[in-house]
């Protein structure tokens, strides 16, 4: 018996839950979990079914093809642990909490490696006996540093990349090298506070609320699609330190919160929105 | 055009979602939102489905009988209003936040009456042309006062009868009469504090968090089925007066958000817990 | 005896509390609650101090000026209940929440009236026996509406204006009379979604957090400082109108707080933040 | 230049901030931050004032005892990072964070040691070069593991044992050694589900918040006075061990938190109530 995890996103229809769950019963597979959207701002249908059973992907992803409406998407995703590796710059905190969350069970994940353009990490990231590699950007033009870190990360072919406080912009071409496949942490509740220092805007602002955002990237700064934010309270006698001191823990919990849906298959983007089933 | 929920709960089974969903479509019904749900536990299913299109509930119904496993319930429901009855006893809060919400359409119930063992809120009930009954219990044995007050609330045969701060224990006769229909507010964060003066108890024991309970009434007292519970920060300056000031806008917005599941036809109860799709 | 609060803002000192509270204790008047704050970064002092005794203003005040460096503001404000407009255009929640609360003493407020360029809520205010005023914009142009709506507003010499969900821009004319004076609610978590329809915009940049932000007016849109915020969470199954249905309690509450905090007289306004004591 | 905190606890008179602050300005020392607190229930005042120069502490205490009431505690405390005892069963998410909290200064803490009646989490101790002192309770009586156990600790001379997940209950023997000096983390919203398996518990109530509450053990079982306590939502599709998994982020901030708040000597006792300044 093995698991596996149907992804399905086609425009709505009449029947769709039936015909998908029809074809899933006529191959003896068991609907462990199900839940199913519908935008109706764009007519699109998303559905994440968890499948155990025997299965012959071959001919089951050919009935759901005969099934489905034209502009299907479907994936059929097995359960093996995916691989990530993270890219970070000085801090520590969203780094050291997926690496005591990887030890420890609480993420599901397989951290290959750790990049960074600064080494202040790697003393932390050899504790726990994970490559750091150190992309010095000192000297070297920003496609030069680019073209070291995509090699560094791309040897691991990673399923994800995650910018745990990576505190540098990536250009268009490194994005494009893993579409929809990495995930920023920002330190502030987008679109709030776009860019730098977005504690010290909130400071100057006079916010009571601060927050975190983590969302995959675009080539739009701070802008691609948000996965999970969370927010707490603060009030005038913090400083702009103080906030980010504070914000650390929510950045921290709001970063895994994320990088556990999507590596358990739950995240679908549309447009710049994701549906997480 | 109509539109219907169906809600349907039964023993766990192979192929529940196909089977419903495909007489959902041989009826031509649309379905607009579905949700399902498994308790693992206690294998059991749990769906609700709402739908759109020309009703022949005899026929349908009958086709679900036929197709679902012995130990169904399934319901199928119109979108009328639902009529309720509010029991008080002198704070406005509650009371005001659902005469309010119910007047401008966020919550889409109709107020038949309100019955109060004091009359303090008469003048506020009156305000939104809604009938008042002051049933006083002075004078009145427990068992007389409470045949009073279930003649004033089932003159108006409501669907769900609010306790929003009603501040007597009604007795398994009268609770009998309503079975998972009358929705409380409790004023602490069950099961913690459960009783009289909750924040008397929670002042007492120095916790810095307060909050409600929205439940069913059972006849154990505040051990029903919990429908929603929100909490609030406090601390060591809260006088048990200031956390009950503090906590009237959290008690008030998980009574309405309870009722408004409820009327929505969202809440399924299973022993002593809610199932809300 | 009487009780009165003493604020007082100015530049940081050595000694500062001290002067203060010696003064308070050579009138024999008792600190029930005292709170200070300083701004490192401004080097200004707040304080809120509430006081009991027998008050003799003008000798207390003659001594506190002696006492505190220049540029030194003190208020001794007398625990009468604070006068309140409120200006309204159609939706009810946050008005009904005010109307409540100030019917049931969660709000110490005499509102004296409620004026609104549509005439929706006329029947919600008539209910608790407060003058409304319909003050329409048709037909005029900004200048006579608003001179219109500002005589409306001043006949009753309010302490406060508060914008219950008042859905036109005020002028600067209108502005100036009111300085620090008009609280309004903003139904976004500011800076984000400034201006028009916030929760389109939320919507479409597919935020999972949505809020509400109280702040005094000024003539910046949205820009003036920040009382209260509040979130909810949010996920990609609300429409842009679920969300502002669903955004109404935290609107409310958030409103209803600020206003709360203001006519308690804990709210300084220094540069474009509060500082909240 | 030195930093010191000064904490003041006494009977509630009428000019004490006013004398504590006159002997602070007469010694040269600036006040940096000062807040205080009267629980008007008991007629108990507190006072927690950061101060700044150059402190004679005979002289500064002395002119304090000689002003404060009968019955009055002080106590001047430098700014010395303080040591800490962390003791841990097998659960590593909030020995983890607390690693590397220490690790990159958001806790200001030496972790002496670790002590734990497994051995589960050696290997994550001495990643972070911290002794591990591994007593193991098997074959040994009650009396005899904790005679060990306190051996473990005490070698180290801690300012304050942290129960970071240990799952035994300790005598009044070993409590009685650091009074108001163990802090643990119980995974429940206290006073709800007091005991073992909390989660279960919630599961079987079918609550819809679950929680965690970190305080100093007192011979109570779970009944010591409250430090800090936090909450998440869960819903009916929790069971219990995923309400477990999900409580663990609640859990290691909730007791991070409270470990700053009182290494930072932010937290007074006062009965079974902290109050924090």
């Amino acid at each position: 018996m093995e698991k596996k995890t149907l992804l399905t996103e086609c425009p709505d229809d009449m029947g769709l839950i039936a015909k998908i769950t029809n074809i899933c019963h006529k191959h003896q597979l068991n609907i462990i979990n199900n839940k199913e959207y519908v935008d109706n701002t764009h007519d699109q249908f998303f559905m994440r079914t968890e499948l155990e059973g025997y299965f012959n992907d071959t001919t089951f992803l050919a009935d759901l093809d005969h099934a489905l409406p034209q502009g299907s998407k479907r994936r059929l995703i097995s359960s093996d642990r995916k691989k990530v590796v993270i890219m970070v710059t000085k801090e520590a905190h969203c780094l050291g909490d997926i690496l005591v969350k990887a030890f420890d069970g609480s993420l599901d994940i397989e951290i290959a490696a750790v990049v960074g353009n600064y080494n202040t990490l790697q003393g932390l990231t050899e504790k726990f006996d994970i490559p750091f590699h150190h992309v010095c950007h000192e000297g070297l033009s920003r496609e030069e540093h680019e073209q070291k870190l995509l090699e560094a990360v791309q040897q691991y072919q990673p399923n994800y990349v995650v910018l745990a406080k990576y505190m540098r912009i990536l250009t268009p071409n490194f994005v494009a090298q893993f579409p929809n496949k990495i995930i920023n942490i920002h330190h502030s509740f987008l679109p709030a506070f776009i860019g730098a220092k977005p504690y010290q805007q909130a400071f100057e602002r006079g916010v009571k609320i601060i927050g975190a955002t983590a969302h995959f990237v675009t080539n739009d700064l701070d802008e691609g699609p948000i996965i999970t934010q969370n927010v707490i309270p603060v009030d005038h006698s913090f400083s702009a330190a103080e906030m980010a001191k504070s914000g650390r823990d929510v950045e921290k919990s709001v970063l895994s919160k994320a990088l556990g849906l999507v590596v358990d298959d739950r995240v679908f983007v549309h447009g710049n929105r994701t549906v997480i089933l």
